[in-house]
């Protein structure tokens, strides 16, 4: 049993938390609490770690097969991303998906995220994304780290069933999304059209930008069509994630008329 | 100008920002930021207090005629609730709404929020709501204040235009919706009827969940009617805002087909 916050597997524990360069050099990310490790890949955990109280609550034989380590409840809650520990953490080997595996169905359906920003947002729109029935996610590179722990915890398990992957330059990769016949579409404010007035039975891509700002001119002036989210009232805007959530469901909304 | 956290006003702020008792007690609000303030109605100002910077780089006459205190940044900091605070914190009287100000137009449409607790998910369903052209949001006394300020500053200023109270028993007012015409539609795992099949062009009442929890049996069996939204994968549930969000927009959407 680890008894000191000192130990190096502690402070590795710490830094995996803290920094998305250091889960991306040792290829791992957190997750935590009893539901999110049970949901787990088993073939992709690396390690747990679990406080003692847990420990002796289940017993030897509820761990047998995972590499685990043993950690004190104080050294645990040193560790926890949670005001509330369940008392076990778990390391598992990150993704690494392609545009491939994002598009081996007929008419994908994805979402473009550019320079998202807040962590709970990018979990909960991986979360309805699984529900909508989405394929995949693409991310510009300047987003935020979808291992980050909030993120994880907002997923709500999305994250270990909807494929994702980081792009250098969005504006460069979109026409890789044109050859495979996927028409591309920026929620806009200034849209022409509701985005209840477009037809996504065929492939389908939505490019969502950042929370204060939007989508860069840039990367929306690449887009085929853009389409507006229609607002009543005097707001400026909608939440990033619902925004997202809004244009998701009315493509499965669509896709069951089929 | 005020120089110490010992001051009373500054101990006054602080309580205000933390306790939901307080803020109710005094029948007063606050609100962050230069946009909050702007957009804040001037009759309903109560005070503001602006840091030493922000006073010395807008001058007197920009906040004149409005009562004001101001504070060295150190002190202002000690009482803001965000990182990086923009120097200006506004105290408003809290609003007063009845059942009669949420129905004043013709076919109503009313989201009832049971033991909502997340302050983020409740600003974002105001924000929404305004968007969707929502008139008005009713919640069950367990809910989480409306006025704190995390949910203030997700309203991003919704909550200065959406109509809002508070019930005791949620059960025993629903019939006073049905005495107005209004529907109730219950969001349930296990509607019958997809949210997308009903009619929502007459008054209609969405009733929204807690995030861990869904609805109470005791409230959803009161409902006329329990409408899903279908979900792809291994999700049990999606966020509340979300699943809020996809409701209001559906009736968004019929409505403009009228």
């Amino acid at each position: 049993m680890i008894t000191s916050t000192a130990n190096p597997q502690v402070k590795n524990l710490q830094q995996l938390m803290k920094k998305s360069s250091v889960r991306s050099a040792q290829d791992i990310f957190l997750v935590e609490g009893m539901k999110m490790y049970l949901e787990a890949p088993r073939e992709r955990i690396h390690k747990i770690y679990v406080s003692k109280s847990l420990y002796e609550e289940k017993g030897q034989a509820f761990f047998d097969g995972v590499p685990m380590e043993v950690l004190d409840d104080r050294v645990y809650a040193a560790v926890s991303d949670t005001k509330t520990p369940q008392g076990i953490l778990c390391l598992l080997r990150q993704y690494h998906y392609t545009l491939e595996d994002l598009t081996k169905k007929k008419n994908p359906f994805l979402l473009i995220l550019e320079n998202l920003q807040d962590p709970g947002n990018l979990g909960t729109i991986l979360r309805t994304a699984e529900g909508a029935g989405a394929d995949g996610i693409i991310l510009s590179m300047d987003s935020v780290d979808i291992y980050n722990p909030k993120t994880i915890r907002a997923t709500m398990g999305a994250v270990y069933r909807m494929p994702f992957f980081y792009v250098e330059d969005l504006k460069v990769f979109l026409p890789e999304l044109e050859q495979r016949g996927i028409r591309t579409y920026a929620a806009h404010l200034q849209g022409k059209n509701c985005y209840d007035e477009e037809d996504y039975k065929g492939g389908t891509a939505f490019l969502i930008g950042n929370e204060g700002n939007g989508l860069t001119e840039e990367l929306s002036s690449k887009a085929d069509v853009w389409v507006r989210i229609p607002m009543h009232g005097k707001l400026e805007s909608l939440n990033a994630a619902v925004a997202a959530s809004i244009l998701m469901y009315e493509v499965c909304r669509q896709r069951r008329k089929k």
